[in-house]
């Protein structure tokens, strides 16, 4: 709620056309359902905007069926992330008009976001990564993005990165996801005007300490621009690209 | 050095324009350097957006000197980051132009850049993270932004926060700046649409292990939109607002 | 064993009314039962203000029931915490009077404890926080008190949980469950007057580290009045909370 | 601001008796006092109970000094911690009405809260652990409870702790200080009734790792009714035993 | 090889009565048995007191029963430790005289060896530590010892563990188990004058992290004379327990 | 206090030769002397064998003079660690009888404890770990032992330890000192019957992370009868070595 | 791509031999075969000297085919590391001339690589470390090296390892595998002149902590000489012996 | 002592040319020399190949100084490491011959070493990476190697890396020194068939946690060949550096 929508209300209080309750009631009703195991946040999308997706992993078949279904009816479409394909099979059962991707682990329900401007480009350093990586890349596409895939970049032979650049330097927001020596990200940072989102990935022998060592090294990044986001987490990493993508075409900013 | 440059280079090889040596010195000379101690990488700006800042902790005065001056020569300004008042004492009295900032730690010498679009907010949590807010804030600025900054706006005390709500949403980029629980990212990433760039800091008690626990908890932020940098990382945090800032103003991006 | 009741003894036995070997024995016998496999600390409640409660995951169900069967005969109750859905059905068949809950994973048998003064609101952050949100819950029930349930109120949406704040704002001891960020309780302390109580859970993406990221951010909580347990402990978040509620009614603690 | 009070202006709004501007404003300049470097929140007190007090370390002096005479005119008193004696004495000499206790490194100018219920054990395990647990026991002195020390009392010679149990079981609240191995709290949890606050303090051999040590025996104490606070936090520890010790005294708890 | 039979050999090399090449051949032949995928030390009982136990876990049955019949045939004896049930008994069915302790997952084979001086006291502090008390209890038996077990003794009701104070004081060394807060140890060593092996173990909830929290609480006793050993490792505590309790009656020491 | 003592008193309460009221002071004012800042645990060397130490660091020197001074005279003589030279001169103005060695950073006052049964065999891996070594082996020496010093013998060069074999095996009990790899001690327990206390220091390059390097080597020697105790502790070490040492002289043991 | 050959193409295309189109094709078609899922690097033999290997572990059936296939057009052999029975029989099937070897979870397609200088030691401390240390081997011996295994030579037991020496002195490069306390590697490069590959292993009771335990000890090697892998990481050390035993005869560095 | 050497002693005593006692006492006296605090290993040059070398840091004057010379009468030459210039100047004022190299801080005294064949190159990712890469690259001059420094290298601007590869690919081993993200080395293994001797430093902001991040980096390099030290260990990169630039002169590994 912002300060505009604040006052416009105070102003209808003051003038007699909104009771201080129905005010309060507003208020209330508006943002959230109640569903008991949980509020749904209705509100989300015009506050920050993407609507709430779902998070599917551990939350029993009725649960989710239930928490789709009211998302669904209030913004007509939906996201599940981390499914997996029993659970997906089951849900798109009883719920029409769903797509499930396994190798994403990744449900949507009904038609994805409109078309949003500015390219993204999805890196993988090597084929281990590939989960997170279309994780992200079919996130990215569902909030309404054009996206380019470059698999298996990884530094071991940096040419195959090199020989991609100009491709990727036409993306207006990269996505470096990487596992073991997460050094894709910092590389490619050094390379492209473009903010680099770096994903580690859980990919990599003993000392990589379930892709610590990863998440570390691109915190580390010599070369500035990089912004980290948690170890696997694709939809996550799709959210900060989208959010940057349309940062330049959001109305507020516009203004300033 | 993009695709397109270089197949210009070799038409004007293959046309007889220009020598293969001539190609191979213009390659060696152009993007760096060489100090000895230093291989500047005059070729950065024009690859990645940004020149070579300096760090300065550490360095000796005459090293840093040398430094400055030649990046000076390059790019007519320079910015050096972690610098003690007594470096940067010295230095102003060496080289002309110079500003020295000492909450921030920064010297800048020669004028800012361009004026950018894209008003950054910079918000901190408490005013024991003022110093890595203010290196925030003055590089941005630097970087040719318009600055907004909100200051102790922690969720100790939430108010504070909703408070600056209607400003806050008109900035394209949100940087939070906080140490302890690292909890003003993850509540601002909910309230907003643009993305949040989280800088933990080193400020707390025992548990806070440098800075450790805020960094994981924005790398843990249930509101997704979040990109973190590495602790108390101010720098790092203003050069990725800068590329977000922008992206939507890329050539490339453009095209695309 | 207070001091008390040391001096009442000494001067019996002063007196002649005790001997010495049956002051011995007395001492010996009151406290505990000795089942070979465990020493069932039968004055607890006396000494502490609760029973001794079972941890029911990794006992072999020969061990269990007769802990269970003396535990009842002492106390004509007990709870069993963290057992799974099989077990508790094998005790049940065998031991009368006894009530499962399976996403608490508890089990009760006899009655529960007298009313206890003292609201307890429980919080949960997310969905995913309920299995130790209803531990929680269901033995703050079992020691006597009312509870006042508010789930799915985390910070990603922050008004789900300012909407809530009335009600909460009546309960003596405030119990928030969170995951991933940890960073509901910091909120609710800077919110209410009352004792926080904050459980981290194991919820979360990679870098949460099995619930190290929401315990550390609930150490360095920047609001004060924050206590904070050990992660998924939701049995000692509700032990902790009913020493709180009851407190101020401890029979020696009026008296101070 | 809680519900009531939000009603009845929008009541007076309603009425016509206040001006949707007017209770803007009121909004605005009621909970904070804006310093640049720091927003005050002098609405913390009727919110959570306390006022918000100034952490010493790292403020520089003129800050400093701005910052405790706004709040000393907003509510008639200021707490200032981890304060190094030579501030104390440079401020101590242009605010009037200070006293600082260098071994708890705290300062205080006006009076002390007025008496509050309940008294308050504090304990320490080893002479090394007094600095924390004398900030503790003054803290909660300021705030208006009757403090017990208890002092050298760690479990390397349990017999200390035992004869001290009849005054400690009167108190309200424990608190107990404790580094190295930190067993002291689970000891003490497992003979008394009440809550104990656990403090882990940073003194140690090098396994210690700084607090560390102690910090995961408290939380994983096998004696529940333990709640633990940062490392080396006597503050903290302080605030949340006086929420405790008033949980019962709540207006809004009562009700309940 | 001590010193004593060298210089024997030696002047019987020297008086002729012993070619070098014979000298060489008995260095080599005496003191392992090679098997290609182990070299069995069978020298290790006259080097340092016990002879090589076998670690059972992730052998394969094939290789295990080979070394299993040959240390029997050296020594008359063999100890396996952490053997599953399933590997128990296709052992036990190829090789004779062979006992199995499932709680204990210990595997013998022959007559323990002879009795030797000094009681030991195996203590553990709960009922979910028993596995790995008792792997100790029976190993130190093995060695020769008489055990006598103290089980379920935890700080939570530190009476248990008082009670028994008579009989651990009459112990040569003390066995301490425990997990989650680990401080038995610390406080039997404040409590007697014998030696205290303290054993973590693996059992807690979440921020015992494997019985980190447990080793380091052992490791920083505040009561000295606590012999930490490594997590779980109930055999290596007997070990370490036979030598304390022989220390005094080697034949070196005697001397000394 | 043993159970015949308490018997004893009972009986003497019983036959009217004792008050209860003397019996409750002779409790209390037996086994500690109150400081204030201090409980002195003067019972302690009845209990556990050796009076209580005073760790030196962070003392202020008024209350280490007055604890050092109370001991001395409960004692007849009293050991100080970790101290300063400043410390220790101030301190031996004004107490006679002490003696100061620096590397070691040990004050003693008065004439050492009796002699003591048991050859201790102090090694130290290199030059840099001498501090704690002479620590460990002035404090076994103060107990009353003979003490070997054997240093230099990392396993760098493996044939400096196997020289001094001989020499060591003469050991009751074995302490090895080392720091970086922390190899030392598991060698030396392949080789020796006698128990072997490790003993890890802080030293070494940046990955030995203050002393955690050396620490895990020691607690994961993979030969079995080694007692591992906190990082840099040479007090430590010698309380265990002599508990070690004498553990077959001990008037209960002897019965058993 | 090194410095000669893009003089040479860029002469030609000056020469107008080469159009510049053929100099990028040529670029782009020569070091990479795409196969969506991974761009296989072709000219990673001619760069660093040997060819990609296929990580096994994760892979679904299909891709591993498709990757292995085109390997194996490309050089006429392939390895394929950490590969399960079930994949490996499923593979062998579908692709001839395979050996799969089971404890080192190895495969091998078509011939090993030419005979190569430099005897290769491979020593394992125990034999539960055997899994690592026969991958190891083996991949030494597919690149061409003559291999000779010392297992079971850990310190517990230094004699077996002594004995041994004159052989392991032949070697060109030393791998020592080892779990648990990791001291191996840091003896022999006491006593080697050879450069020692460390590769610690996960196997160790619970302070191993997966492997970290003797990851650090090989760091803090006090032995110079020790060069250290990832954990379990058997395959790397063999690509790390290959490039040790082959670097005297690299051609440029003979020139050198 | 290798076993030719023993045999031929043997041989002499068979002989009667050498007595039993001198035989002893040859061992004994040849290679060590005692100076109380230090066993100096003289004979490790003959084992290992190199002279011990003396770590400078924390040594007292005095001790130093007897090392020194002692080292220098036995070899002819010393090296010390992580001298401070203080210690340096006291040191070169008593010893002749020794030459100080300040931003390395090592000092050498007498000749180095005669020359090795074995090109090696020095990289260093940064300019604060220096004072290690300097340490690293005397240490190998001071070995006998010819060293070529490539300096301010890292990945931010891999331009500057590949633009000196044929440079680098000329050298027979390549140590790569670098700080925050470590990603030098991985690039570089993926490029050179030589191996790569990789050394983190503890250089970067927070996260890096004293070279942690820099170090997982390398150990988690996706490129093999990577040989990893411990963190600003430049002389044991050095070290291992020698030892892999002669592997293949070492007459034992020419029979092999």
């Amino acid at each position: 709620v912002n300060r505009d929508q604040l006052e416009l209300w105070l102003r209808e209080v003051a003038a007699g056309r909104l009771s201080p309750e129905a005010a309060l009631e507003r208020f209330q009703d508006w943002h959230s359902a109640d569903l008991d195991i949980a509020q749904l946040d209705l509100h989300r999308e015009l506050r920050s905007g993407l609507p709430e997706a779902v998070y599917g992993e551990g939350k029993n078949p009725e649960d989710l069926r239930r928490i789709v279904e009211r998302l669904l009816t209030a913004h007509g479409r939906v996201l599940v992330t981390r499914l997996a394909r029993d659970s997906a099979e089951s849900l798109a059962a009883s719920v029409a008009g769903c797509v499930y991707r396994e190798r994403a682990r990744l449900l949507t329900c009904g038609e994805p976001h409109a078309a949003a401007a500015g390219l993204v480009a999805v890196l993988a350093a090597g084929t281990s990564d590939l989960g997170v990586a279309e994780e992200a890349a079919h996130c990215a596409e569902w909030f309404g993005h054009r996206v380019e895939r470059h698999y298996d970049v990884g530094v071991a032979g940096v040419h195959r990165l090199l020989q991609r650049l100009p491709a990727i330097r036409a993306a207006r927001v990269v996505l470096a996801v990487a596992g073991m020596d997460g050094a894709l990200p910092t590389l490619v940072a050094g390379l492209v005007p473009a903010p680099v989102v770096a994903v580690p990935t859980s990919v990599g022998y003993g000392a990589s300490f379930g892709g610590l060592a990863a998440l570390l090294t691109m915190l580390n990044a010599c070369a500035p621009g990089v912004a980290v986001v948690n170890i696997d987490n694709g939809y996550g990493a799709a959210v900060l690209a989208h959010r940057i993508a349309i940062a330049g075409s959001l109305p507020a900013a516009q203004d300033a």
